[in-house]
């Protein structure tokens, strides 16, 4: 796969932010570790996913384009698509429950993304977008079971990875999987030998550690957790990239995600939200697991309403 | 002035950050100007204060630093000369009055300063503070009315037009001054022929305005401002270069500095306090004034109390 990341990362640089790499000396003194966060909080939209989106599109024919691309989420990656489409001069259509935050409609409507309406069920969502498909000859994107989704997501460790060659470890969140996946691949391929890949997921939407334990993909039957970019399963591209290369899955309590993440917005003064602290509690959290190891941490996204916060208590 | 700055940049160097400056195409896109936010947020201890607390006890000698400092704030002052002191092996004392709030305590413990109560009044702290020199033989070290610390503040400046050399403005928030004399030291010395400063200041306490107004220094009777960092006053030290240097001293509205930080949060994802948000809140409210300029904007902090945004409503 190294060359088809080279190629992704080649594709979509000039549309995406080759984000930052921060430190904190608070963080690293408190911890022990040498640690970077590669800060995706920054890239456009919002978050890592701008990085797969554009891909997926850009993998498209011109046929393909013409029609449009669809896909249904009210989260990141709704966002990401509509502003990379755009970014495409691509039409693109969001199939949202009629009952999404109003700030996840605007975000959608502010890139200049379609919404087509549906009735807050899995079963809806499928007809309103499978109706869309054959209306339009819209492409479906997945969120995150795709390859070249898979890829673009894998760039942000690749970026990591070419400042900071020597990681031994690196933590990331895991909601649909994507993320996970494209840093496996990308750490197979340019980390050093030996590197780690740890996946981190809510104690309450824990289906990639159940997945991973019993060698098949499991499902939420709830998904009760702040963590909202993380409520989403794997799927069976992304499974059998993360059953092979993630070291672990680590789960984490709600407590101790809202705590890593104030620990970042008061140390680092960054706004990430909640699904990005999720990468700094597994080391909070495991500490001796990571005793005098060199981390990168992926911060997935920077996307919270500021008039819900989980910090007032 | 240009020596001494130059001089005060390499003196503080290696206890400072560097800071990072950041541009935003949502804001800039919104309005017309090519826009440069100069991240003193970043900086260590949270605020640019750092710069000017370092400059003033480097310039002590052996004797007065075996004595120890001392200053009175419970702000970003207090925080940046008690990490300042502990990083230079110097004793540092904090007058504070006995109701501060905890977290503003806890900084500066955390950072080794010793904290001396006194009664929430100007005669208290000024009585209090005058005791433990007497007492210590402590140096007293003022937050902005102090050649030494505004040398040190206009190294941010510095910075920022070292990387960005053609710039037709920079705006910064004033509350003592300190900043805002040290940036138009750095602009008329580093900044291009007819570069411009703006001071930035609350309606709600807005004695720099006054005061360049009427050519005296005038006081505050009430400083009813959520930009807490900006409620004290100049000096005769900081404000000739004031008088002399600022373009304009704006006023903004306590809804405007509000709406300011929420852009600055929402769309660049960094943490900043309300002090900072005022510079924008600047560039919003007249922005005909600043049409087809390029300009800088020094954020210059960003302590907060996640417990208490004024965003919920």
């Amino acid at each position: 796969m190294k060359q088809e990341l080279i190629d992704c990362h080649e594709r979509i640089k000039e549309y995406i932010h080759h984000t930052p790499i921060m430190e904190s000396g608070h963080i690293e003194h408190f911890l022990g570790n040498d640690l970077y966060f590669k800060c995706e909080n920054f890239q456009r939209a919002g978050a890592f996913k701008m990085r797969g989106a554009t891909n997926a599109i850009l993998q498209l024919s011109d046929e393909q384009r013409s029609k449009g691309v669809i896909t249904h989420s009210s989260g990141n990656f709704a966002q990401a698509l509509a502003l990379a489409a755009k970014k495409l001069n691509v039409k693109c259509y969001i199939v949202m429950p009629h009952d999404a935050p109003y700030v996840k409609r605007n975000a959608v409507l502010m890139y200049g993304g379609e919404i087509v309406e549906c009735a807050p069920t899995m079963e809806s969502r499928e007809r309103v977008c499978n109706h869309m498909i054959e209306e339009t000859g819209a492409t479906f994107i997945h969120a995150s079971n795709d390859i070249n989704v898979i890829l673009g997501q894998g760039t942000s460790a690749k970026e990591l990875l070419e400042s900071q060659p020597d990681l031994d470890v690196i933590i990331v969140s895991v909601g649909g999987g994507g993320l996970l996946a494209g840093t496996i691949l990308a750490a197979q391929n340019f980390g050093k030998p030996g590197i780690e890949v740890y996946g981190g997921e809510p104690l309450e939407a824990d289906d990639a550690y159940r997945s991973v334990e019993s060698g098949v993909i499991q499902c939420n039957s709830s998904t009760n957790t702040i963590a909202d970019g993380l409520r989403t399963q794997l799927g069976d591209v992304t499974f059998p990239i993360i059953k092979e290369g993630v070291k672990q899955i680590i789960r984490v309590r709600e407590n101790e995600i809202v705590s890593s993440m104030r620990v970042i917005w008061e140390r680092m003064k960054i706004i990430v939200e909640p699904s990005s602290a999720v990468a700094l509690a597994v080391l909070i959290k495991e500490r001796p697991l990571f005793e005098g190891k060199k981390v990168g941490i992926i911060l997935s996204g920077g996307n919270v309403d500021l008039d819900n916060l989980p910090f007032d208590n």
